[in-house]
């Protein structure tokens, strides 16, 4: 069941689609760096890119938990969101022929565009 | 999109439904207890039922993550979160003439199903 | 054991402070919320105070580890864990005469000022 | 300051030490494998310790926040917490003459042992 069938409350149509636009970011950053990055060497296990991958994918989860709680605060949740996302995909971008590391960054880029619809960044 | 079309390494598609089940029960769960269940007071409010579906949301996604990182571990953390979902999805059943609870029981019960077949209890 | 006892690595003594500063958040705030406020009624269980606690220790949580994986974005994150850290303090300081919710804001006030000396806002 | 000294709510001194020693066992887990061991190379960014390193990070956390919580579920969080430190304890006893790995896997070694104080097995 694809979370878009779920019964969520207080959260429209928009907001459901992006909770599973952060969670599906989420389960692809955290696999994809414990499951391929780590066995592949180079590029891949470059320090500040396992952290990239490590925070982004924390931050999505962050960021759907707040709009699961229907919280005001997920205004601010999906702008750090967006700003991490924008990052690590254009970090996986560098990666430009190997595939696990496009549809990584395929689904960031979604994933931050969905964010920055529900962005308020800090004054 | 589902989280079944994600393209996730090291994880076969039994344990990729099992990741999803995961996740929806703990959206379901977090999403329930803080938007729906702390507005209508009575049963809904008891401190135990509140703690138990904050409980059954964070098991949930820590058991997904096990599985995201295809830890050998998964093991442990399916068997913890389908005794924890089997309680919590008791637990919502004595709501018995309300939706959004009967919804959450489903689910719950769905996810402790999906993670008994993963779990391997200490000797 | 205090925190700041343990050898992190690549962490100067003001960021250990400050990561110890939101773990301290963090637990205060779950833990004031899951068993103290909802056993208190009135304000105490008004759903906006509820989800604000969670939202305060979630994101005390996920900046703690910001800065555990010594990322550089521990900058956005630490601006928006002081961002909400400020808001859930106030919203405690509404509980004039009550000790827990009174420790409790103090204990974000002061979180929310470590995490402001390591803050970029987003331009 | 040290969460000793923060006022938790039906928690008791033994149950705050634990929750002491899952949050240290966490930081200095999660800590080292994003910025030490993933620049060591050879053993220390093994796939598989590196995934025992999250694995023990995550469930510490989880652990903590059932105590934190109040949940009567902590006796089943806590097994499984003392069982993932045993293993991750073990794993970094390997690395004989290397300070930071030691120090982790004495910090691994207390949260086991604090943590089987509260554990109940599953039947």
């Amino acid at each position: 069941m694809a979370i878009q069938q779920i019964n969520l409350q207080q959260v429209n149509q928009q907001i459901q689609q992006c909770i599973e636009n952060c969670l599906d970011c989420h389960s692809i950053c955290l696999n994809t760096v414990t499951t391929y990055c780590i066995h592949q060497g180079g590029m891949h296990i470059e320090p500040a890119h396992i952290r990239l991958m490590l925070d982004c994918a924390e931050i999505c989860q962050t960021s759907a938990n707040f709009m699961l709680r229907g919280s005001e605060l997920h205004l601010r949740s999906c702008a750090m969101c967006a700003e991490v996302c924008d990052r690590c995909a254009q970090n996986c971008d560098r990666f430009s022929d190997d595939h696990q590391m496009r549809v990584c960054a395929d689904i960031c880029h979604r994933c931050a565009e969905s964010c920055r619809q529900f962005s308020l960044v800090a004054a």
